[in-house]
């Protein structure tokens, strides 16, 4: 009982003592982000060591995290990664932060969710360049690995499915929470200043949150890129109509997160603009045809931002090595 | 005075308790590893970022930690590394786990020590293709940087010669005790098995502490690779005499570390060994005339395999961003 009491006062005193927290969350169409429920540690554990495990990659030198960094905002801020003997690849790659949040992956929504994802560089000639053949080899000759499969998945067999399986699992991990967005949406009035809060109302009025809504601001929805103007871009994606084979999803591509903005540069799926203020610019044209003042511009700038959570902190992991039954990589071959 | 007589009792009890303790350390040609001594941490902080700054290279995609990575002892785990625009390296990439205990850094030991070795790979147009003032332009454009710079230096003005002292700082850091063979140095008998010890007593035996000695059981000297009979290889290394232009110091190379020897294969400076009982008879023919029978190879790969300690441990850590006036990188131009 009287421990009931302490943790009562306790509570209502964390409310007193700050006069800026109010009780309520705001109701907006943007939502903080939850922590994530339900995780099976043992997959997220295993998954991560997968994660920067270069031994996916024929070269051995190229890991998920190589293009996908976990201390660059979850990208490698490059225009288009590079990937197996330097190829230049097509696409921007979008981050893997709050990417659990979207409602497909990849720009074209090709994969349904992060564990379909996760097979496609592995096996792509211009990514990692191995085939789930030899990953799966190269990890089943590794003792430690073999254990921890078994551990997790209750069988010495591993199968890509289950490699698939725990990097998607450590993927749904990395969410940021705790925004300064976050903290004004869950009633932090003094999280976020007059010009950012000036920039959020910018945002929301002149219809941005119509696709970047929700938890992850974006990966909702599929948009076209150029809905009241055309985007000129040099780059070849077509979006959607890959998957669908529909012409009406001709530059139809997955609405990108918002979440983390000012470390994912630079922007849109050919990563033609290199600052946030270019990219509201040319948004604001082909999408709400809109011509924002530098002043507006600058608002939603600052907006975007506040929109930067907690990273992903955790040790580096440390990975099993390799023994004379280990396929060994070939980088020059 | 009652402080130090229960220091001293719990110091009494510590041996008492575990019958496997013995007092004194070892007298060995091997020596434990002792902690880190006298270490700027604001730098190592700033370094540890810099090692895993991408930006440093021309690519924006190659780290020190790219081929040196750290989740993986140290090295890239291949026969010689990958640089710029997937370049093939002219040597196997050394450890740099322990590297501060080297006598000079590098194979042929061109560098004297760890912070003039940082500075080789960033300017070198087959690894990171930059030069030390584009790196330092990309450093002074992110104010994130600049303040830690000038907390660290007490100045707001980045120089090489601070980005290569903190990166080396950092290094220093890098080291690995508490493997079982140093605690059995430190007197636990119970640390390594009867095979291990037997592997250990045939390695000094025959002669392989005459190089591999040390805390770092090697890194001390250069020997030639080929002392009783000429190694036979491709690679066009020539080791010391690059250095120092003497036809006497052709083939003399550094003598790599065993410490986490299990770790940083491939081995020799071509990365021509692919396991340790590979190493271990061609070291036996080649520098001692001697052919250990697959019993005794046998002996001393589990001997060297109890050189492997403690990794080092920290949280990845999390790169501040570019900014508009960020010299973008150019992979492929």
């Amino acid at each position: 009982m009287k421990l009931t009491v302490t943790a009562s006062l306790s509570f209502m005193m964390a409310f007193t003592l700050s006069g800026q927290l109010i009780a309520a969350t705001r109701s907006e169409p943007i939502e903080p982000i939850k922590p994530v429920q339900s995780i099976n540690l043992g997959m997220v554990e295993l998954g991560k060591k997968l994660y920067f495990d270069p031994r996916l990659s024929k070269s051995g030198f190229i890991s998920c995290n190589s293009c996908h960094n976990l201390s660059m905002g979850g990208t490698d801020n490059l225009t288009s990664s590079i990937g197996h003997n330097w190829q230049q690849g097509p696409i921007n790659a979008p981050t893997v932060l709050n990417s659990s949040m979207n409602v497909a992956q990849f720009w074209d929504g090709r994969a349904a969710d992060l564990q379909a994802q996760a097979g496609g560089p592995i096996a792509n000639p211009g990514e990692m360049a191995s085939s789930h053949t030899l990953a799966v080899d190269v990890l089943q000759s590794i003792p430690e690995y073999v254990m921890e499969f078994e551990q997790v998945f209750g069988s010495d067999k591993i199968t890509i499915d289950e490699v698939t399986q725990t990097i998607a699992e450590f993927e749904k991990t990395l969410v940021t929470p705790n925004s300064r967005f976050d903290k004004w949406l869950l009633g932090d009035n003094s999280a976020i200043n007059q010009e950012e809060l000036a920039g959020y109302n910018l945002f929301k009025n002149s219809g941005c949150t119509a696709c970047h809504n929700g938890a992850a601001v974006g990966g909702r929805s599929f948009q076209k890129m150029g809905l009241v103007a055309p985007y000129q871009t040099t780059n070849t994606a077509e979006g959607l109509s890959a998957v669908t084979g529909k012409d009406a999803d001709r530059m139809k591509f997955k609405v990108p997160t918002l979440r983390n903005v000012a470390l994912t540069y630079p922007y849109f799926h050919d990563g033609a603009a290199g600052t946030l203020g270019e990219a509201v610019e040319i948004m604001g044209q082909i999408q709400l045809g809109k011509t924002f003042s530098d002043t507006e511009n600058a608002q939603i700038v600052a907006f975007l931002k506040t929109l930067t959570g907690e990273q992903p902190s955790f040790p580096l992991p440390i990975l099993p090595p390799s023994n004379e039954n280990t396929p060994k990589p070939t980088p020059f071959n």
